[in-house]
């Protein structure tokens, strides 16, 4: 089934309109060519309906935001709507500033997303209306385990159901939900977290599946989220010993672009629930 | 003679300003300096002025433009021609939005480029005022092939003597022309298209090349493009089947610092039409 | 004691705002976590105060400033001196335009810096109120030698008691001086300079130093700096014939991720004065 999701991606190369921020953009250009999409990022009140007329899916991350470009993403996300376009927010750091909070909840009323990803105290910020993210880290208190897995899914899929997106919450263990159906996906490695922007990356990545695979929303953002663990997984295979957290970088982009759709159906790690 | 053109740039090291998009600013830095030049980074309109009398020569890149940005390059770009600057202009996605297209048209008028350099679909954007551009990358029907070439040559010396500037169109086959005399350039590799920002990188290094060489703008744009394409294929000669467009980038760049003169001289397939 | 000072980076991991470049600032966010601290870059006025009010130190950097950025460096720079945060300058480019000497002037006026880290060109201009700072690198005639050291040092501790800042001036030779004690640091590589954006890299590690160090940031300022420069060191003997600046500039990353206290401690080459 996610053999399918990556092959649309390479058949279709749909363009994906990316408003995001600056920490991060040139990996997340980067890693949806990988993937066998193609990428732009316009950020201006002035051209983003222009921009995401002539795309086909868009990424809304609102790290770095400001009233700026907060004016454009609300443009870009009702053009893609009334587009039938999917979709995709990255609400990174909901939770760490007022500013950020309010961002999210003003784009969630006022935009129909296909696809919410985030870490578990944004989409926990995004449900409640308020939040204590650390940075644009997860809080450890909120740390999805085996333990809580159960009531993690749970929430997942309400929060599904309340906002009519497929909600990917994204750890040491990643949940992908709608409301009914949930896939657990195991993939990734701990070093992950030593990069800057894995997450902004999945976003933009995560965009270009949706788009890809239109009917199949949950099963392709579930993809794209064990492509990026599997991906991570591979680049650390070829780490050496004096290699750290840049080159990982750069090789988890590399294993992207190298993923056939039969890599990715074989080394994915996943139950349903 | 691609040769003298990099020598001087290696000798004189020129301080390049850049006005360019976030996207791709951190590989035009690094390029540039990787040829042997110096580039800084500045976009406010209460600035320009300064860093542009300072430098030697401006590139404007349209990428990730605003409002404000836009100010800044109609500043810099007059400066520079008051000073007898060269300025190179890459126009990013000219014909994929209105804003872009128009900003591209307004600097046209109201500064005098030395260099032109984009791709097949935005300079026929450019040519014509309006156009279709598919985002940043050309339009397929664009497409410059051996069937077409003459027609292309003809165009760019049309647009040349229309424009006064070099004219740059970069892609499979690039040609570098003015108004009486063209180079075709048949460096590169195919994969560089699966790297986001080798077109930024180039108008940068452009910047720098005719900057060294203000006598021979037409031989120092076209040594920066063979330059560059030139790279792409040492830099493919490198890659490991784990390997993919994040690693190809950093080689790409690691070429260009690498490359001496002679290389490059040995290394440039062109033919003069 | 460089040793203590890395390891309270690793064993606190603090959070550190950075207000910084759209040029570098996703190497300053790797650099920041592979030193063992998280990065949070977010500038909007309307929550840069929320922001370093979650953080433990605030990292300035004005490349790339625009009006909109200044005001959210003062608020805040402000708000971190409230909550005795410690907070680094790094005045990119001050000399090299009015409006980049005069933001830098007022920071210093309006907020208490733990230390201030430049070229000798933008501490210089600091000290005088104006300058002539080659673009952003060093003015030649700025160097500094073994014939001007002990001026420099003066000039250093001098500029350290005017402000209460620690002085960290980086460049062939390093100093990094309190009012009374500077210490001379020779480690580094040349080629260091061929890569954009190491010295501000350096100044957000020495943001996340100083943070996980409050009573010593003299020490903590000194081990950041012996940190960079060791690391380039380390990096410049991984690199092979075919590698340049982009590769290089991975692997001083990936140095900085691999650093044990112990390392640093045998690595570092400095001497007090």
């Amino acid at each position: 089934m996610f053999q399918n999701m990556l092959e649309n991606v390479q058949k279709k190369c749909p363009l994906i309109h990316n408003i995001t921020n600056y920490v991060t953009v040139n990996d997340c250009a980067n890693i949806v060519i990988a993937c066998g999409a193609s990428p732009i990022m316009a950020d201006d009140k002035d051209e983003v309906a222009d921009i995401t007329t002539i795309c086909a899916g868009l990424n809304i991350n609102i790290g770095t935001l400001n009233s700026r470009t907060i004016a454009s993403m609300l443009i870009a996300g009702k053009r893609a709507n009334e587009l039938n376009h999917p979709v995709v927010l990255d609400p990174v750091g909901a939770g760490a500033s007022k500013l950020r909070t309010e961002t999210a909840m003003q784009l969630l009323q006022e935009v129909k997303f296909s696809v919410i990803r985030g870490n578990i105290s944004e989409i926990k910020t995004l449900a409640s209306g308020s939040g204590t993210t650390k940075g644009v880290d997860a809080d450890v208190a909120d740390k999805v385990t085996e333990d809580n897995l159960d009531d993690v899914i749970a929430f997942a899929k309400g929060f599904a159901k309340k906002t009519g997106a497929v909600i990917a919450i994204t750890g040491a263990i990643d949940i992908v939900a709608d409301s009914k159906k949930a896939y657990c996906i195991r993939n990734g490695h701990p070093m992950m977290s030593s990069i800057t922007g894995t997450g902004c990356q999945l976003s933009a990545m995560t965009a270009a599946f949706v788009t890809a695979n239109p009917d199949h929303s949950l099963e392709a953002a579930a993809a794209s989220v064990a492509a990026m663990g599997y991906a991570g997984e591979v680049a650390h295979s070829r780490l050496t010993e004096m290699d750290g957290n840049s080159t990982y970088r750069n090789y988890i982009i590399d294993a992207i672009y190298n993923m056939t759709p039969e890599m990715l159906e074989k080394g994915a790690k996943y139950e349903v629930r």
